[in-house]
């Protein structure tokens, strides 16, 4: 695993308990974590269960003894890694965002597809596909209960940007982070929407706005925020994306992705209306999924608070009984385990990098539409 | 009608809309207001459309102008009126509590049945039942819906005593309203529980709490709050009462009325478990019934958040589309609908007083188990 | 009162209802009720209690016991009825949408400007701005708690035309509607964003859609229904609108109305985020707003679910005790509430048709929009 | 660790996730597994991660290598064990219900006080006191938050027994289990109560109900349920306990505990009203504490949704960032950490086996009450 902070504590912890839950047809072993500083890799590696300790990626992308490479870096990182990895044969998980830019994550698509035919697999870390209720979600639209989609509202909102004075951090610099509040958290809830739609965003109509220009140069670092000092610097990424989309059927879409919605602290809300009924999802009561039956009489229809904790639920039947809730981290388990069987049965795990192309490029897109007037910009 | 506060306000407006949104056999006219001060009634009459002011009631109920009596005042009062209304002829619609002690609602039920027969006929401001919400869980149940009753939770929550320094009134005076939370509040959620699982409470093991033994004398009065002055009083009814159940199918239920509960201002709370299914209201949502059917498969089973506004619904055809809500005012025009119909008919309307008696005996029974050690106390 | 359909019981319902509660400086007479059809508005007029009828509304702005004239009708007749009633020195209530197309509103405007200056004013009936919940949410916008405002998000969702087989109305015909979902539900979400943030949309990018180009002609109609036949016609009006916004402030919002929505009965949302907190509010839970104080510690901070049935609340001093909610009807009281207090003062009332018009641009820019690509398009 | 079914897993799961996100004064080493079928035992400490099995506790208990026992069998088990453990001088982690019988809890409280004497530490299983949201509520009780405790209604729903058809299992036997509902999740609410208001429950009046008296025989199990097969058997243990309860500073209380409560899967609903506000939670939503503060001005009171996951409460800062919840099994985790924090520092964890007995008497003189009419019974 390269990479050991808010993300690489997350995937470690996947590693370390999928195996305890589900019955993988491999048994993950933990070997060796990449940090540049050896000190605090090591440091890092005891704390988070990892046997051995490297400094440069590239002398483990180069071992026998690894057969799959986590990717938990900032994401102008992950193409170099990503090819070199694949390349040497290894199988590849990459967090989101794919990549910073569109040329990257299209050589990380074509690379992936050339290594795929060798037989080394490539998955990129949309990880909440894996909240049970989105999951479920996405079989009820398959399965055709909710008819045909016309519209989504889907929604990212986050508040710890809201203080003017929280710290600058990678996040908020373009080099590093590609985008703000867009790739961030829009790339996740574009995602989601291909996901349970089974559409793609085809066209979009954008505005991006950064609200706070300046902000105080970190001096410590948290998982998403740290402390300031007395210097500011300049913030320049996006604060706020907000686009219409039309989806490959024609539906219309609308989106919003901020980290300035007091009071929301990570709330991926999605509703899905088609022909014959509706979903309605948000985070902070993750394992909830509503969903309106169109079909029920009108006497005794309405949204239904289903919660997602049966044994016929997606990935439930591992877990404990019925009420019995998950969290945020277990969206990481499953993906390990999604990953280890597809590794396993030689199949491509979903989302592929294809996948991850497929949202750069609406992320791309929206970014033009923005820089133009928010007219209607194809998405390629 | 007699009385022109809180209640009688709630009655003016019923009679005024009633006829403007249902097609009602009679057109029921407003005529005159009874008050002991000759200056405020007038001024009620005014402001409450009634045509004419009387400060004695007996004078009221001797008018051959007069079909039907509204008794909007303290419980003190009702069985001298309500028993004079019906030996006159008149039909009568009393307030609840339908009555202070177990022996005036004796009477009075006598009383009722006596009148029935010479066709005056008379009924109890039980108006929650006619929330839609309830009203579509009462017959639900007589459905069949949620199978058998096996469990009911019912409490209501208000919060306008927890303040200690809100002042005395009438409603804290034992001797004008016979108890407290119990008769004000508790008998509410028992005459539901009645209305909406078609049995009866059988027994009782019980709690009363008086928490604030002395308030402000109240200077002024308002609906239910008024103005404290510098004198103090004692409360002579229950703040709290508390108590469990068995209905007549022995199903076992568990009761709570307080005006002690900060935030809750008027949470009437039904839930009702079946052998098939389970209902629950809230009234602080009250245009929502949640219905739980046990008949959805498990992988989208889940409370419905039913909007109890579809043409569908009871008494709804008459009011507004879909989603535009009623208020609580709107249960007492529903009385006088069901009310007037019912009269026309010659048919006796519900609840008539022999339902508020059986409300009065569980009443009783609640105060006799809390002076004995919450013994269960069968209901007479 | 021109025009007894929907709207028409509507009104009625507040003028008969507004004195009772209110201390109104004028007691209003319901006086005459216009119709086309003798019998059917003679029949309408006993129901919703006026005293008399008249089948051409210019013998009514003719007539001089009249001092108010309200418009009930479908938006193409607005213009030439208002304008005559404010040049024969009526007061006009005009229902929303104030006209069908700019130039209809823009004579309109300019008209009751005129009129103004001779004392006939003017207001357009944006009934939801009397929803206490939102006059309490403008109130704590204007006081500064939410801080500067920096992103909206409204949505209006309803869902009866989710069946494509609901017939044909004058709601889903161009000419007599002016447009769909945008005029009929979408002009409240605009005219709430300029009531609540104090703000203008001063640009817009936006899609229109259709999603069922045919449907049953009608037979009979309802509030919003009515029973559809073998035939079938062209709906030509828009069945959802989204749109990107920016206010004058600069910052960004958006903005959904759809009738599409299954599951969502009446669900106005509007979300308002600002630099020192936030309110949410949705109509389906219509005496709620959700107010979170970023003042709040951190530890003890979240979206305060404030019951808004309070005296201190908006209009409810002259309701019922707290906790004992209103419904949709009680909008249109206290908007003849704020008409007869702001006519009584010589005061403009407000939303004026200045306000109106202000909505209409905004309509007219989304339009011209969605014609081009989208694009960005300033109102006027 | 002594059993490796539903509890097992649990704990199992928080010794190995505890060190990798908290700071821990020892290193957790998951030794020994104890099972009495060796195959099966060896098969769950593969899939558990013990390094050893066991099939005779008594051999684990003697071992030197072994310095704390956690007993995850069912309650018949546990005073034997326990008190082996504490004789042997190792620290013991108990399941709850701590034992059958309050003769069984009084021997292994003396035990514990015994033991405690000579430095092995003892505690119970109440795993939910270690929910964030539960210990924010105990924390603003304490501080005084919401004042003196008035009022508290507690309930635990749940709904896997309500199908008649569920099958018998070990928790449907009295003499496994010692009791049904009650002893099974009403324990948890009577121990919140404890630890939420720092009160002990001091009297109660209570009915107990087995709703089903036959069930199928099991065939297979599951964590909850399992698979039935064509004999019945009986059912010796309570399906509801409805009890009223007195605090120690004679503030009222409800309590219920059912497992029939269709649509309820795990709701574990605690309300505490006090002078001064109140707390409300739900497991359903269990990353949430809904906190209502009477101090707040009432314009802009209400029940504040507080998302329990910013780094100043409770657990929180070891985890994710603000609105990344958590799930069921975190609580056993936490557990973990008050445990190994409390015996590295010689201090007494919490809560203790008198706290366990004290639960264990109210159980105790909940059925007692139950077996005399609902008598007003003291707890001992």
């Amino acid at each position: 695993m390269v990479g050991y902070a808010f993300m690489g504590r997350a995937h470690s912890q996947a590693w370390r308990v999928a195996p305890r839950f589900f019955d993988l047809p491999h048994d993950p072993v933990m070997q060796v974590l990449v940090g540049r500083s050896p000190e605090r890799a090591a440091q890092a590696a005891r704390r988070l269960g990892w046997a051995e300790v490297e400094t440069d990626w590239r002398r483990v992308v180069e071992r026998d003894d690894v057969d799959l490479v986590d990717i938990c870096t900032p994401g102008d990182t992950h193409a170099e890694i990503a090819t070199a990895a694949l390349a040497a044969g290894k199988h590849v998980l990459v967090e989101k965002p794919m990549a910073n830019t569109l040329a990257e994550a299209e050589t990380m698509a074509a690379a992936a597809r050339a290594a795929a035919a060798q037989g080394a697999l490539s998955m990129v870390g949309f990880s909440y596909r894996r909240v049970p209720a989105l999951a479920l979600a996405r079989d009820l639209v398959a399965e055709g209960r909710i008819g045909e989609v016309r519209q989504v509202r889907a929604q990212y909102l986050q508040d710890w940007l809201a203080d003017p004075d929280a710290p600058l951090s990678w996040r908020l610099d373009k080099a590093r982070a590609g985008s703000g509040a867009l790739g961030d958290i829009g790339a996740h809830i574009v995602d989601l929407t291909h996901f349970i739609t089974g559409q793609r965003v085809v066209g979009v109509s954008a505005m991006l706005d950064t609200f706070v220009a300046e902000r105080p140069v970190a001096t410590s670092t948290g998982a998403l925020r740290g402390t300031g000092g007395a210097d500011r610097g300049p913030v320049t990424v996006d604060d706020s994306a907000v686009f219409l989309a039309r989806l490959s059927s024609g539906a219309p879409a609308t989106f919003e992705a901020t980290r300035f919605a007091w009071g929301r602290k990570n709330a991926i809300r999605i509703e899905v209306s088609g022909t014959a009924g509706a979903i309605a999802f948000d985070f902070e009561d993750m394992n909830v999924l509503n969903f309106f039956d169109a079909a029920d009489d009108a006497r005794t229809a309405g949204f239904r608070r289903v919660l997602v904790t049966e044994p016929d639920h997606p990935y439930m039947a591992a877990w404990w009984p019925a009420g019995h809730g998950l969290g945020y981290e277990h969206t990481f388990v499953h993906q390990v385990v999604d990953l280890v069987e597809a590794v396993a049965a030689g199949e491509q795990p979903t989302p592929s990098f294809d996948d991850g192309l497929a949202v750069q490029r609406v992320l791309d897109a929206v970014e033009r539409s923005a820089a133009s007037h928010s007219t209607f910009t194809p998405v390629d």
